[in-house]
């Protein structure tokens, strides 16, 4: 079958501090024109860190759009120009404090590829080391460590449901039990 | 710690099909104001079918704003008023042509709560019997089933992105194993 959407005229709508809006009209498989409207996002950098004896570190921080306060897998944007992995070690120090002696990259995510380009690069970092946090002066979060048999529970009841860092708790939960080998 | 973040100010920056944005000037808890793009979104139903006999039935389609053709679990958006369910049984039919025979509410999801309120409402559906898909006009999907390992091994292998899917697709893992139980 073919899919493919042809871009055929594309206006920028809104520019805002992270995110950019176009309203790009295409032309379907059947040849009618539809729009789509695409929210543009730099992409982020997500961190699994999984401390030497097992726990993740978490932070948490008020989500404006959804009105809550999130508990969530640190992360953060990629700066112009940045690697994602070098956006995580960034992102893993100024949320955390902590310094990754070890990072692998394991899962690419599209946070929601109906209406947004947003990547997310999801690592997992180990031989972690504590230093000092400092986030980004509007950031106002805190950390904790957390065992995973607590954070799959918090995913079961409703009281985490930040997409990234549910991927993130299933996942490490796959790593601890042996069931995803990391590279 | 205090973590509010005070609405002084909303404005709409644009209206789209499906999406609106707002700029909003907010209180920082330390007093100084900043201000925050919010995509508005009606939320979407997800569902993750499971058949008789352990297989799970995706949905392939094109996604405009990452310019690929992504598999997924059948999921969309809800209509104005339309609780979750109703939804959710009503896309399974439309991009599958499946009925479930059973439905049952698993997760919550904030798809990417830095800039959406766009909240995911996951079913697992099961007794499934076979009807017609019958898509939107302005969708071209086809749908196939598949097993848990392959699905799993896609998403370690990065063919698989979207994030409600991923979770699905682990969650459903955890419910074959016998790990997580529906209600």
């Amino acid at each position: 079958m073919n899919y493919y959407e042809k871009t055929v005229n594309e206006e920028r709508k809104y520019t805002g501090n992270i995110i950019n809006v176009d309203k790009v009209t295409v032309v379907l498989p059947d040849g009618r024109e539809s729009t789509r409207d695409v929210v543009r996002h730099p992409g982020a950098s997500v961190i699994l860190p999984i401390t030497d004896d097992g726990k993740i570190i978490m932070v948490e921080q008020y989500r404006k759009p959804c009105e809550m306060i999130s508990l969530e897998l640190p992360a953060g944007k990629l700066d112009a120009g940045e690697p994602p992995e070098e956006c995580a070690k960034r992102e893993l120090q100024e949320e955390t404090g902590y310094i990754a002696g070890k990072l692998a990259k394991v899962l690419t995510i599209h946070s929601t590829p109906g209406f947004s380009d947003e990547v997310l690069h999801m690592f997992v970092a180990t031989d972690l080391v504590e230093k000092n946090a400092h986030p980004d002066e509007d950031e106002f979060i805190s950390c904790r460590k957390y065992d995973i048999s607590e954070l799959i529970s918090m995913v079961e009841k409703g009281e985490i449901t930040d997409a990234k860092t549910i991927i993130g708790i299933f996942l490490a939960d796959r790593i601890i039990k042996g069931e995803h080998k990391l590279s």
